[in-house]
């Protein structure tokens, strides 16, 4: 429970900006579930924080209150596993301040992978990424709420995840699910 | 997307009967975003059927409501993909009814693989459950939801899956990012 992992690796669940179901830019509102579930396959796979990233100070209230139910309320005291896991979720207002905040914890700006549903240019393959994770190279995985990452955001990163196909074309997967695949391919046995 | 998977796989997710926090036997309530994302990932990797067992009828009626909303009302109108993800929903009272269905759909009894995020006895590996899903052989994979499916459970099936190991011994994922992640073990690219 207490080794340390030799990778260092972060989470950003993007709630702004992303894009809704018409491909507008738009603000999404922070899912309890997401919350619960990225934090505890993020503490599964041995990473060191998983970023809720919204602008809006009624969502980083709602998210910090969840966060604090866990880990200094009640339901830590009911599921000491859940507020271990829910202990590594951060709340900041952007992608900027994640950049700062990990620069800080590392001494060095991490090199930022996004993912999407979709392919685009400059894919990083899992096996090479799997690589630097070993190698110790920090990293920060950005994925988007609603129906995704904008096309600025995905390009402003220094690489991106291949998407995840599975089996005939039909590629929906909910975040959550994409967080856990994703953790899993870059960090399983 | 019309594309017929050569494997022969389904999900049941076990609501009764299971463990709770004490290893009490009892029986969950069916939760709205389990159903979402397990039949997601499910249509994502060719499952056929996403089995809901609960044996409570208003349990049952609540599942039956909210796959209709999405297959038949409103929701399926502005989200298709959605209603093609939970039009593979199917509701049963117990496994045995899943089992009895499976064999008339296939003409044969599948093979039962329990999960649990414990190492059990009669273990079968991903890449040994990857060959039997190639090879066409049916194959029914239990997921229990509150703290897992009950060691009767387990115990009565015909293999079980190796528990998904993270980094650093922390093992408490969820049951929709277990799902995705087995799933994407035997069948992902």
């Amino acid at each position: 429970m207490n080794e340390v992992p030799p990778h260092r690796l972060d989470v950003a669940l993007i709630h702004y900006p992303v894009n809704n179901r018409g491909g507008e830019v738009i603000g999404s509102a922070v899912t309890n579930l997401d919350l619960h579930d990225i934090a505890r396959a993020g503490r599964t796979y041995g990473v060191d924080a998983c970023w809720i990233v919204t602008p809006y100070d009624d969502q980083q209230r709602l998210a910090e209150e969840i966060v604090r139910h866990w880990t200094e309320g009640y339901g830590g005291t009911v599921n000491p596993d859940r507020r271990e896991a829910l202990s590594r979720v951060r709340i900041c207002p952007d992608l900027e301040g994640v950049l700062a905040a990990m620069t800080a914890k590392w001494g060095i700006r991490p090199r930022v992978l996004a993912t999407c549903a979709q392919p685009r240019p400059r894919t990083e393959n899992y096996s090479a990424v799997r690589t630097r994770l070993a190698g110790g190279e920090p990293l920060l995985l950005l994925f988007g709420t609603a129906w995704g990452l904008t096309a600025d955001v995905v390009d402003g990163a220094d690489g991106v995840l291949p998407p995840i196909m599975g089996r005939g074309g039909f590629n929906h997967l909910s975040v959550r699910s994409a967080v856990a695949i994703i953790l899993d391919r870059l960090l399983g046995e």
